[in-house]
């Protein structure tokens, strides 16, 4: 394996090969996005792992994985650096079609344990030797799945690297950051600490008098502070260490290597750790788009028409799963913190806790990107759809998101969403829409969901009729050709007839997917010869497959067409329009295509 | 509240209102079949919570809530009890359109924590007073929601009671069941225990120096036993006390309601108590049907058969998430143990767990039931799909389950998978077709769904033809009607065939939902008038929804209709048949609709 420009044969110094690093960091995000922050604090832990570890052979497996950068510089990725994010460039998440130093592709926090757990075990029951190491954030213990696998390791032998930065993405919430915050707190602890250091300092790492040491330090500890969590999961627990000396995580980690059990190191690092911006504003600095934004996007609307809302309406509440910026919910969070659950990684809890507080007599709106309500989808079925509560729950991100790729775009909800009773599904066109439908959606008094894109910029001035429960708005009325869009893609269709201007069109905003406006919809299909449907969702279960069904179920034979995402991963790219073009969905490809096909239809 | 033969005015002791109560459960589930063990083991804490709190103003949340059968009887249901789980008759699991003493429709683990917390701290916001008390076992703690939910209580005023009978449905995993039965296991612990015990009892309940006896205790206990993960947590913690003895109990949950911090009560209780045959086989007696099964189901079948193959593939290995008895897998953990994995009530780690395993080498076969696996939706979509490893997922209970109703019917998978990429779903005719499916399955290399219903007995005997992927099965070749038929719903296609001689049918077995076999549709779309899909799910999102999509996608205009489930919650009843009668579903109905149609459609 060839390492980091060769360091140990230079002999150089971990410090300068950390700076390296960090500049290589910090110039490619500024350039292209990606997550500052978090990379920058896990440089010296990701030096100490590759020189205390061999990957490949052992697996390093990283959480969430966007704190991979210094990995792939350090394994073979540092050539290609310059082209993170970008279209056919190096994914932002650990990608094992990128190189065998990548154990899995993974975006959604939690899962580290638990496949690294899944490793382990095969490796012990396949009779090989090799170290699975789990490098897992202090937030992904706020997550179900990282503690389900945590109840489960037994006796088997992994490593956990727990990189504690004190955030999850915000600021981390919850009893066990509570917990491992009051082990460095204690000022007894801390003076015993001290003593323990002095003595302990001047032992190689791994001397039988270490042990020995460390059993009294730990017996002070769990007789000072909250006894041991992770104790109680049976790992043996070793730590809290400066995570920003490479000597000292080197020499832990070989301890480590060495144990024959579960062991966890609690390690602290700083998040955006040599970068004053980064550093004071971690969780700004921690997802950086390439353009500043400027002018208000779906989230902030959202996040301000609910303030607005919710002081006329006291019932209102919003809950996050760690997500308050990404969401807008941070206007709300300012504005009525005591109104405001932060409940962590957990966006199971956040709807059946949300179930609670509706059953309760409240207004629950959990803000949830599309991607990661997959998680709460049995709660959305079982605890919301079931007992029929009234909860908004605000989608954001249901489309492309560009850089990141497929572990984050949210072009699947529609499919999980629509088959569940009593859900109402639906998503505006463009911001002053949002407004509205998120006032309208108050007085449904039933659970409803609204799914709308990541966006920089969105517009709001349009003219917006009001949002009536099942009903589909007519922009115009044509005689030829009928194109129905859901949400953004009615800007879409509307370039579309501009570039066709000898055919009569329809265009319908449509809302609704569920219920479906089939009153309009059955007009559509009588007085056109042809209907597209234009929308930001795989074709399977998506928005056209409703239309698809019903005309089915209604015995309706139509020519229709969906212009959708095609039944499979879709990959990072640099921006929306990368990923329209390779797939032929861009507002020129769906007019040729009308053209020939309606050429060919007549 | 009219309580139970108003048992206090009658002045009756607690022993026989429980004895009263433990025949009529025995008497009911013997006639209807139902959960007989847990709710056994529960008859004295119903009682005790009854008779401390003011249920209906008082919240009393029932996680899973298949034990609630002591409190319907206490409450305002002893009357219809005898209907339990029958057509029309009362529920299984708390159910709030039954009595308002029912909070929740519930009966997936793990919910009661996350819901509780959510009214208790609207509660708190509301400015009101009434308790919330969260029943949950002690499987409900291997369960990600529950441990979620645990992380956010906080200081928020809520009582849990943990029943702990040491199982889950099966014998209870994890090292947090090991940690609790470390508790009582401890000797010297116990020798303490008595001690203060008998210095605890000649105080009355709440006395100032009882407090300071149970804190040494207390410190005693952190000392000499693991240290306590419920104070990890934050919460208060007292117990354990013998959950058979309503006194004892009625006085310590008269202390948790004088608690203004969470606190949680651990409660000893015996599955089955009372019960010769339930004790001692608790398993066995968890769920009982109303026939005793003598010839085998799918489940069955499918865990013999995969005993059969992982005896000749050594890669093979399974998981079960607390089901290894309902699903079968009880064969394989009789025969390979040490390949054999129970994770606990974690669909999710099952199945990321699982991604591990089958990164590092193995063959993993997840069985879990079809509403169970809502939970882990995301898991499969980020863990297995996008990685694209082969594991097999036998869908287990994906059809029916009446008597347990919408908790339990396993009519969505179809709609949350077939829209994952990379996925094979597959559904077989008869068990004979489903050891054929394994098998194949196996040399799949890639993710593989196998679905299948809750069924007493199957036929086996079918002649079966190879299958291969992406392939369906021509049954019979006609030239009027064509029937595609996903599952069991071949028989009742040929039933329907038998009622209508007059016709010439075609019978396709379609065996793959993904991927669909195109050519054979294209076929039967082109060789017939009109195509008719029956299928053992809702209508959205379903097989027969795929067949639609298809056809739009491939712009072939054919008439086609849907025999499936509507989109709504199906309620629970004492048979399929009374179901499919409710729904006009029966082979009949079916006959009459597709002759009707034909007729018309002529």
């Amino acid at each position: 394996m060839e390492k980091f420009f060769n360091w140990r044969k230079k002999n150089r110094k971990y410090i300068e090969i950390a700076q390296e690093i960090r500049s290589l960091i910090e110039k490619t995000t500024e350039v292209n996005g990606g997550h500052l922050a978090s990379n920058l604090g896990i440089v010296e832990l990701s030096i100490a792992l590759h020189e205390v570890f061999d990957s490949g052979g052992d697996r390093i497996i990283f959480d969430v994985s966007h704190q991979c950068y210094a990995h792939k510089i350090l394994t073979d990725r540092r050539d290609r650096f310059s082209t993170l994010r970008q279209t056919d460039g190096i994914s932002g998440f650990t990608s094992p079609g990128e190189s065998f130093h990548d154990v899995f592709f993974c975006g959604h926090a939690g899962t580290a344990l638990s496949s690294a757990l899944g490793i382990a075990m095969a490796r012990d029951r396949l009779h090989q030797d090799y170290h699975v190491i789990a490098v897992i954030g202090d937030a992904s213990l706020t997550n179900g799945l990282t503690l389900e696998a945590l109840n489960n390791i037994g006796e088997t032998r992994l490593i956990v690297v727990l990189n504690d930065n004190g955030y999850a993405i915000a600021k981390n919430v919850g009893f066990i950051a509570h917990y491992l915050s009051g082990i460095m707190r204690s000022n007894i602890y801390n003076r015993l600490k001290d003593f323990f250091k002095h003595g302990l300092r001047k032992l190689p790492f791994g001397h039988p008098l270490i042990h020995l040491l460390s059993r009294i330090k730990r017996g002070i500890k769990a007789f000072l502070l909250p006894s041991s969590f992770f104790e109680c999961y049976g790992l043996r627990y070793i730590g809290p260490i400066d995570g920003h000396n490479v000597t000292d995580l080197v020499d832990a980690l070989n301890f480590c290597k060495r144990e024959k059990h579960p062991i966890l190191l609690h390690v602290k690092t700083k998040k955006g750790y040599g970068n004053v911006r980064a550093e004071n504003c971690p969780e700004e600095a921690h997802g950086i788009g390439i353009s500043r934004q400027n002018s208000d996007g779906y989230s902030q609307i959202f996040g301000r028409t609910l303030c607005d809302l919710a002081e006329k309406d006291s019932r209102i509440v919003a809950i996050t799963a760690a997500m308050a910026r990404g969401t807008g919910l941070n206007f709300f969070q300012q504005k009525f913190p005591e109104r405001f659950f932060d409940v962590g990684i957990a966006e199971g809890h956040a709807i059946t806790f949300a179930a609670g507080l509706a059953k309760a007599g409240l207004l629950p709106v959990c803000a949830i990107y599309s991607t990661f309500l997959q998680r709460a989808f049995d709660n959305i079925f079982h605890d919301i759809a079931l007992q029929n509560l009234p909860i908004i729950i605000a989608i954001d991100r249901a489309g492309l998101c560009p850089q990141d790729g497929p572990t984050h775009h949210g072009l699947f909800d529609i499919a999980f969403l629509k088959s569940v009773p009593n859900l109402i599904i639906m998503q505006p066109k463009d911001g002053n829409e949002l407004s509205k439908m998120l006032e309208a959606a108050i007085h449904f008094h039933a659970p409803c969901c609204i799914r709308y894109p990541r966006s920089v910029r969105v517009s709001t001035d349009s003219h917006c009729t009001a949002v009536e429960l099942g009903k589909g708005e007519i922009i115009q009325w044509g005689k030829d050709i009928c194109l129905i869009a859901l949400g953004d893609k009615v800007s879409v269709a509307m370039a579309v007839i501009e570039k066709l201007p000898h055919y009569s069109f329809t265009i319908i905003n449509a809302r609704f997917v569920k219920p479906l406006d089939e009153i309009l919809i059955i007009t559509c299909a009588r007085d056109h010869k042809k209907i597209y449907i234009l929308e930001d969702h795989v074709q399977a279960g998506g928005f056209g497959s409703a239309v698809a069904e019903f005309f089915t179920q209604r015995n309706i034979a139509i020519d229709l067409h969906i212009f959708a995402w095609p039944n499979c991963f879709i990959p990072h790219a640099s921006n929306n329009e990368d990923l329209e073009k390779m797939f032929h969905l861009t507002a020129d490809d769906i007019a040729v295509s009308i053209a020939n096909d309606f050429e060919g239809g007549k």
